[in-house]
């Protein structure tokens, strides 16, 4: 099975408190593909570059196996920038410049070739454009998309058309609330779930991530991390964990969601220890058996014998 | 085995958005002890109330099986008294009134009938009575104790020397923080337990608990309620949970600990339910049982195949 990564590919300058960066490789749709790739051969990639986009980071991208036939060059223009400062509490940043570039009036032209992909992993983009990919691919088996407060507030409408072509909103806590308008998350993820996607992951950073299916609340823990470089992309290696074991499984089950969730967090836990993404660059795939191994381990509750009765 | 639960016993008034009550059975101890006794008969309860204490609410602890013989009443004074209001985010308070009326100079007598007690379960209080109540009891199994950031801040010194003699330290993600002097609570857990504790447990509200042993860290979740009508009493009966599940397996170890860690969790569970202790007062066995089972549910991960390999 195949996964079709769309997303941004952006140059990143990132400050932390631990250290900076300057230009390295980013964008939504290389740190999905990048983290995806562990698990599949076939992980393919739209999405749009300009003029100065380096033959070095397409060569990262090839060397990672990602297929990148849908990778637009856009002659007349420079590639999409993010400058951010993240704070002491790295659960914070502030945006210092954006530069849209090539991606204002982007319009994805989806390949031929990518017309059977099966897995549809849309980050965070305009919701039009997110409609527009999903209008150029066959029946694919599931959809998974990222939004942000930006098209929350600024384009509810299309962005409701949009969640209802999408089988797994990832979103965060803060997106789910005012996404739903709610600020208790149970009562968040009923009303999200009823604008279309039948799964909703939420994920909570340092706290984990909460699956919600039809039937079923899965809590997943945070890996307990010491050091922490650069939170950078860890929202987009963990939707990149989560298609990747879903087309391993070639599943959609309940108990498939929640490995996925699983891996998902580990891509997200080995992103965050190294700045922009260059812990996703030569991952052994043991070191990510092991680590989803230890979040089993760390969320393990031992048989419980009922109140009232003696424990043997 | 036994436990004695030692700390406030006082009257609360409680505003939340959800509605208000006013003077009710509140405390520290009384949470403790009322849902420790769940998990055994033998509950004693250390602590002062004054001459306003009504026999109804004495009945009330009565009833739960609570042993008062180690409840002061001292004659001279009035019951600690404290008014709070709950923002519409729950996890916010504001103090709005405290009288600590007989609560100023309590200097605890444990009565003699208490020195064999096994678990101690010592409620936020100075940290100069909790060592007073410590060196009245004969070796006791097992001291769990809270504390808080006004103890961290003003007698830091009185603190250390009380930490010397705990067993395991039950403090949320803020007081973690400012008592080791270190945003990142896994860094923090090795300082904290550097100071005493064995056993450290870090509660994150919506968010769960984190349980840190020498060998190991377990990380659970917090139980999904969409309707939580008042937090007053949550940490507390955790605490009291913790103690009852340990009284009951008679067993310190990593099994136990993290069995107990999901009774604390679900004792806060119920609590936050209803305003007060209401919720406590009579509770089916049968449903914290199941409550416990459902934490188990919720946090279950399935087998993992590793990666590189196809999952059947």
């Amino acid at each position: 099975m195949s996964i079709l990564a769309v997303g941004t590919v952006a140059f990143d300058s990132i400050e932390t408190p631990f250290g900076s960066a300057e230009r390295v490789l980013g964008g939504s749709g290389s740190y999905i593909s990048l983290a995806s790739r562990y698990f599949t051969d076939d992980v393919r990639l739209v999405g749009v570059v300009g003029n100065d986009f380096p033959d070095e980071y397409r060569q990262t991208l090839l060397d990672g196996g990602v297929d990148l036939e849908g990778l637009e060059t856009n002659e007349e223009g420079k590639t999409f920038f993010w400058h951010g400062r993240y704070h002491y509490d790295m659960n914070e940043r502030d945006t210092l410049e954006t530069q849209l570039n090539v991606l204002e009036g982007f319009e994805p032209e989806i390949p031929d070739s990518y017309d059977d992909s099966e897995i549809i992993c849309l980050g965070n983009l305009d919701p039009k454009v997110q409609r527009d990919v999903l209008r150029q691919v066959d029946d694919p088996e599931f959809v998974i998309a990222d939004t942000m407060n930006f098209w929350i507030e600024n384009t509810p409408d299309s962005l409701r058309k949009t969640l209802q072509l999408v089988d797994c909103l990832v979103i965060n806590d803060s997106e789910a609330r005012e996404l739903a308008d709610e600020p208790n998350l149970v009562t968040a993820a009923d009303i999200i779930r009823d604008m279309g996607p039948e799964t909703l992951i939420i994920k909570k950073g340092e706290h984990g991530a909460l699956l919600f299916t039809d039937s079923q609340v899965f809590s997943a823990p945070a890996y307990p991390l010491e050091d922490i470089q650069d939170p950078t992309g860890a929202g987009d290696a963990f939707a990149g964990g989560l298609a990747g074991h879903l087309v391993r499984a070639k599943s959609f089950d309940q108990e498939s969601l929640r490995r996925a969730v699983v891996y998902g967090s580990v891509m997200a836990s080995f992103v965050v220890e190294a700045f922009g993404p260059n812990r996703l660059l030569n991952l052994d795939p043991i070191d990510i058996s092991e680590r989803a191994q230890s979040f089993r381990d760390l969320a393990a509750i031992p048989t419980l014998v009922p109140v009232g009765k003696q424990p043997a």
